[in-house]
């Protein structure tokens, strides 16, 4: 119930406009018909939803996409930007060795959005859920400013202890699963104003991140694991102070695309910055105490030391990735 | 990672705004130092939280609180806000009969917000959960036009079956627990420009739902749940949809507070409208096949019927409570 003021809509319009349709009327045609996994033992339309969590915990983490800083419309389609939203929380599941169970979202959005635009946000965040075997089991419309999605996931450890930062030991292999850079260029491209290649700007617009390769990560003995969210040094730079560690990333391991290459050289700029500092691909980089598991690359090593990460040895120069409000 | 190119602010200045202090540096503030209950197993800092789930299942829900609508920072204090925001998710949680386990929130708000208008959301938010005997195990900050506040709530069911809102039955009584009116009452005299009575104001700023009334209705055989956040006109509709019944709400047994009886004399209007159509309070009410349990007041009976429900035996003249977006 709102504090403001501000009356509803005339309704003898066309229902276009989340105004038109209400909230309870946007949450219909948002759930119906939608087929819901095993594990949503209650799904949406009550005070709650419930969700099996067999081993007797809940993996659960949120992550806040706004409008304007993590997506723009006339950029992606409403649906990449769901997918993206799922995306970058089934990627926090999987970084703990775990298997995803659910998603809910909390959604605000102007009372003019276009009730198409919401559906398309519907279906990119079911379509991202269903690849990774989940249903949105619950949310929340409200109207506001501007569109935030916050997406919670819920995930399953399956009787696994979980991989967290930090447990990195000096001679562990650092090895990374999934792509890194190609989101990087893809807004590179984007905010000079082109809109291809589609192989880079489309990275952007929809993250693939290798959700199995998390809980195959947890089964091979991984020590520590992040997703690569803020890019490469930024979130091995959280791995490195959890842990209390030294971590070494090693360039020549780390193998430039041709296709990144080729929109590299066509922007003037160094490919190698977008795979260090790049983020939003949600790749997953782990530490093993011996040789990583098949599908991982191998791209640098962890030794006793100050809780920092070096680039062939040596401090990087510039910037290790994004924090959202810093200073430096 | 954003796709906007604004830069971060300048570091020499105090450390007052988000901006200053950054994503992770807010973080690290308002998760110093906090104790966790023991069913938090992996509290924040980490990509995920891991939380018990002690009977294989895992109550969730999403609410969200946007600012200009949901409240005023005029109005209310930021730790109310978080309080507000915590209590709209435990009730929901409280509404399925189950006890919550954590909380995890994501926030987006502009970069000039105060650092301690933050760490008061942060204060409320805490202190709610810790009321409720839980704990805040995560969430994420991103920069926004306007502060939004959507938290997931999680909880466990205790071996129990969830009560749903489907599950009224002819010749039940309809019961509530907790307080109405109060919060519609404390937003009416804000909006004619008054401060007080406190009572009244208060009940908007910081709702107080029973939570153990919950888990207690379960135990006693509650049939159908629902928190009052709505309405509780609006509210019940649900549960008459829901089970396919009709509800009767009798005003005699809707004793109206001589606090609110005073405050609706002043402003000339009729509290029984708070007392049915008023939300926020998140009162519970639910249906029992015998008597209430107590603690529990009887206000209706359920009857087989259109899924409808009505007041004194006649249909309700007026609205029956907020839909956010709604048309009529």
């Amino acid at each position: 119930m709102p504090t403001s003021s501000a009356s509803p809509s005339e309704g003898t319009e066309a229902m276009n406009t989340l105004g038109d349709v209400g909230e309870f009327g946007l949450i219909r045609r948002v759930t119906a018909d939608r087929v819901q996994p095993p594990s949503t033992l209650l799904g949406p339309g009550d005070d709650s939803a419930v969700v099996a969590a067999p081993d007797g915990r809940v993996v659960a983490c949120t992550d806040v996409l706004v409008e304007g800083v993590h997506f723009r419309l006339d950029w992606s389609a409403p649906d990449q930007v769901g997918r993206k939203a799922a995306a970058a929380n089934l990627a926090d599941i999987a970084a703990m060795g775990a298997v995803p169970t659910a998603l809910l979202v909390g959604l605000a959005c102007p009372r003019d959005t276009p009730v198409e635009a919401l559906e398309g946000l519907a279906e990119g965040l079911w379509a991202e859920a269903a690849s990774a075997g989940v249903g949105v089991v619950g949310g929340d419309v409200a109207s506001g400013p501007a569109i935030v999605l916050s997406v919670t996931a819920l995930g399953s450890l399956e009787g696994r202890d979980a991989v967290t930062r930090a447990g990195a030991q000096p001679g562990d292999v650092v090895a990374l699963c999934g792509r890194i850079g190609w989101a990087a260029a893809g807004l590179d491209v984007l905010h000079r104003g082109f809109r291809s290649p589609g192989a880079v700007v489309n990275a952007h617009r929809v993250p693939e991140p290798p959700y199995a390769a998390g809980p195959q990560a947890a089964q091979a003995g991984a020590t520590s694991m992040i997703d690569v969210s803020d890019g490469l040094l930024a979130d091995l730079a959280h791995v490195a102070e959890a842990s209390g560690v030294t971590i070494d990333v090693s360039t020549a391991a780390l193998a430039i695309p041709p296709r990144l290459a080729e929109v590299a050289s066509a922007l003037g700029v160094d490919p190698l910055g977008w795979l260090l500092t790049g983020g939003d691909d949600h790749a997953l980089v782990a530490t093993f105490p011996g040789a990583a598991p098949e599908g991982w690359t191998v791209i640098g090593g962890v030794s006793a030391g100050d809780p920092v990460v070096l680039v062939d040895g040596a401090p990087h120069e510039g910037t290790a990735g994004w924090d959202h409000f810093a200073t430096s």
